[in-house]
């Protein structure tokens, strides 16, 4: 049962832009340039920045740059709009501070609040400054005579007291003395959590923070909230950007901060299947992608090599070799590949297994199949995996994603019928 | 202290079976089969699966079928018994259903429950819901004039709230107001787990979920009960199954679901030691056991290279190349090497150990020395590992865990005396 | 906010000392002769230990050791003085036994309570066990006419319930009915942990427990108190130590027991900043650090080879060969390469950002160049990092404990003026 009250299902991208900016002629140029985005350059959530992204003196000024571009612009913007405001679990003017942006920004008079789905609050610690916000938010909603619980918060997790605190949120939110229903992301930040947990490493880069990012995903499992992972800084690097979601999507954690426009399209598109499938192999502890040639599978590197001998075949992989009849070649080699299936695929496992259903099996079986060729030498290889209801459901996870992004993104709809096609978009739309 | 009264301190394996499969002439044939299973085919814990491995339209046939075999048969079966039913966190019909099979299968007049040693509930919530399930033991037991808490209760770990109630046990098990004393396994049920966290991952495989695993262990520990891993599918990759249970061990984690009765055997013998000990070579990041030739230990792969120089010794371990000298090369060889201790040798260090602290010392070192051959040149390595208290008693588990196997497993006694030798046995089951 | 009220903010080192060896002339040898080091050699936290390491049947011998060996030298002791008492959840019998050894060893007296700063407690339970141990330190503050709270209490974390318990020292240590903000370090005991746990590994070795570090590291950070890791017990195997102290620097986890004074300079210079940067290379998955030879950084290993050809350059990485232009190439080696700060580098960087934040900016771009030379062949690579104030304070860790180490360590002054030159210990008190 989902404890939230938030309409979204799924959030793929939270794309921070400061809120002035000095030296500016218009200091609230990048708010303008963000609220315009549309398609795969826009994020699930926009988040206008008004804490770190901002500077401390520019911060009241950002506060109506807000108010002015939203009330203009936001009626348009295809995505959720939920300010950052500033507040800390261990300075009351700082909560302050952000109490009265909060009530500034959520006040109808200034046009901006009816585009606005909510606020986001960093720096909370344990459940009681949670609490706190979330009277701050009762108190503006009652001020400014709003419905209570509308405006969603969504808070930054960047301390062990705020990790802890998350273990927590499945039976606090039920309480009839809070509005903590209004809950709507967890999101890691890991520059801040680094420091409060005081870690090091060499090179100054970021620790992974697995167990963080687990406890995010987890909690929001348990209350009905999303999970966000923190902002990747290293912009360049679009394969490390790419390899961190697939790590956090392995978690659970389907949602990510993005820095820029670029970003936001490749978290946009991330968490969705490929529209082609392919062939992974295991290439001595390295997963190298088959190039796929008139239906055959190629690897050309250098860490596996087949050759066919006399009595069959050898195998090498990295420095071990393997004399191998075809029977056992095959066998390794399944041991070794791994197949990703596109959009395609898995809608037509899922009909196929849901038409089986209908027909009263509880389990079939679905095989991959391919020719793969190593060195010249080619083999076939072919395996059975089996469905039941629960592999059925667990494999909707990406269909249920493209399902709500479809419903709540019509801006997307030509890009996704360009990635798949019509028909496969119709039909992702129809299983499940 | 313990806090829950179950009988059995270890549990190797939970072997499901489909309680009705339609179809068939006898559609209890898969039961029938199962509980004829005796010696390192029958698992510890047997599980009539009236849940998932059984069509829903057949679950009401299901229970009967475990009604009557557990009755004709259950009185030989070597293993426990619990059947699984239905049940839902979120689904009050599902639980009923559970409800109404539990009592169905407790009842006395059906004379199956004097072989039945518990029921698994599946897809429990937080720990409200585990109370709602006890509860409904409790009833049952009222009814039948059976006595409070004989049922022991094992819960299936599929969601994020069940995941976090774990945390709550140690303190919530002796509450007067509930019989979760009754509490016997924590298994973890990655496939619906995988679902609930709406993880991710390209080819469709499993998530490692390594938090989950570690905080079943703990909840485990903390509590008195045992922790259960979940299904591995892949039936045919034995390989992958080993290396999952001693993943798996390393967390505390000594149960594993099996599918088959071949992966029961695997799961019986995995966590107990080896026949001979054997030494493993770190080859640039791979593990690999030597061949043991004459009391040699011999490495034939290609990733480490051994030679003699004028000056003394060229190792290279991946690209890695150095030159030593003797004393060098023993120091760099003892960090690569570890030695795999035989229950022969455990025992032997156990006996030792005991022996010198009758004798007033806290503390002894333990020596392993081994001649190893890499490109025929024989290096001659030795390491003493000091042994305290401490060490002794960590070491014991695997021993702890043959004596309870032992005790409660007389099927399997010749099956372990075919293993070990007669003799390794009976001063295995005198240590400790 | 620190829930915490005790001094020290960082501990590197828990040194452990047997308090009464039999069989010598004076069983108080050892503690004499720890009780003397100084420098490097010493250690911030020093632990007369009368459990594990001290014979059961020495052990009130071993408290009139520490008492004496306190009473005569302890005003020197450059660390703190932390004995360490038996205790055990399980047996009350024990803990008796500990709660006199503390009497005893705090009784104004015998003199040496004064330069006792608390104790340690092994062997601790559930959150309800250490308020027992907390209830001994407040009767016995009360006996001997001490400030209530003045003893400090550590404790071992050596089983699921204990690493549960850190869990909810948030909430529990600001309650009226206990003194439980004596607490000062959270200690990993892995060895009974992982008996505690029924964790089993083919050669013995301890499992890595990952996540008990993470929790008790985040524990640390709710609660205001300091996270330690337990003994590395080869000794021999520096490198080990050191790399098991990175892996918990990682995770927030700044100190770490040691078995000697030779364990102890390892583990009081880890996490300070190195003397001189220097360059890492993932080569293939290890990495390495590059040779600085006149300026320019050199790698001279097999696993990544580079040349030039008529088109460019040819890199090759294990076995994966790449055909590469000037621009890819430089960003190819940017993804392989990463910089090691000194302790100078840090320093220039913040107070350039210092300099920066004075001025109005909010952030800054830090360079990072070197030519490095592969194969003969050299490349200029140059990369930017954004500095704002996130970044600039999460990196200060090293820095404020390298402060802390200062005020708190006099003895260790000319050692660090000796490893980083005078200008920069004075330039590092100075920033932040």
């Amino acid at each position: 049962m989902n404890v939230s009250d938030q309409s979204r299902e799924f959030v793929r991208t939270f794309f921070t832009t400061p809120t002035a900016v000095e030296g500016e002629d218009d200091s609230a140029k990048m708010l303008r340039s963000a609220v315009g985005l549309r398609g795969m350059e826009a994020p699930d959530v926009w988040v206008p920045d008004n804490e770190d992204a901002t500077a401390p003196n520019m911060r009241d000024e950002g506060a109506q740059n807000i108010i002015d571009v939203v009330a203009e612009d936001g009626a348009d913007f295809p995505g959720e709009i939920h300010p950052r405001v500033v507040w800390h679990r261990d300075d009351s003017g700082t909560r302050y501070k952000g109490f009265e942006h909060i009530r500034e920004i959520a006040d109808p008079d200034n046009s901006a609040v009816e585009h606005i789905d909510g606020f986001v609050i960093p720096e909370v610690g344990d459940i009681d400054d949670w609490k706190k916000a979330d009277e701050f938010f009762t108190i503006v909603e009652n001020e400014h005579g709003l419905e209570e619980g509308s405006l969603s918060m969504s808070v930054i997790i960047e301390c062990g007291a705020s990790e802890l605190a998350m273990g927590t949120l499945r039976e606090e939110m039920g309480k009839p003395s809070n509005n903590l229903q209004r809950l709507f992301l967890l999101v890691n930040g890991e520059v801040d959590y680094t420091k409060d947990m005081r870690a090091i490493t060499p090179t100054g880069e970021l620790p992974p923070w697995p167990e963080l990012r687990h406890n995010t995903s987890r909690a929001a499992s348990a209350a009905g909230l999303i999970a966000v992972d923190g902002p990747y800084d290293d912009i360049r690097d679009v394969e490390g950007y790419r390899e961190r979601m697939r790590d956090n999507q392995a978690k659970g954690q389907l949602g990510i901060w993005s820095l820029t426009p670029g970003q936001v399209v490749e978290a946009n598109k991330s968490p969705l299947p490929p529209r082609e499938g392919y062939w992974l192999l295991d290439a001595d502890g390295r997963e190298v992608a088959l190039e796929s040639e008139d239906g055959v599978e190629v690897y050309d590197g250098e860490r596996v090599s087949l050759s066919e001998t006399d009595a069959g075949y050898r195998l090498t992989v990295g420095g071990d070799e393997m004399e191998l009849d075809g029977d056992e070649l095959r066998e390794e080699l399944l041991d070794l590949l791994s197949y990703v299936p596109s959009m395609d695929d898995i809608v037509d496992s899922m009909e196929e297994f849901e038409a089986a259903k209908e027909a009263g099996k509880g389990a079939i079986a679905m095989t991959q199949a391919a020719t793969v060729r190593i060195d010249g030498v080619e083999v076939d290889v072919s395996r059975d995996r089996m469905w039941d209801e629960a592999t059925y459901q667990a494999l909707q996870t990406p269909i249920s994603l493209f399902q709500d992004v479809y419903r709540n993104r019509p801006d997307q709809h030509d890009d996704l019928a360009e990635l798949y096609g019509e028909d496969v978009v119709e039909r992702a739309m129809n299983v499940g």
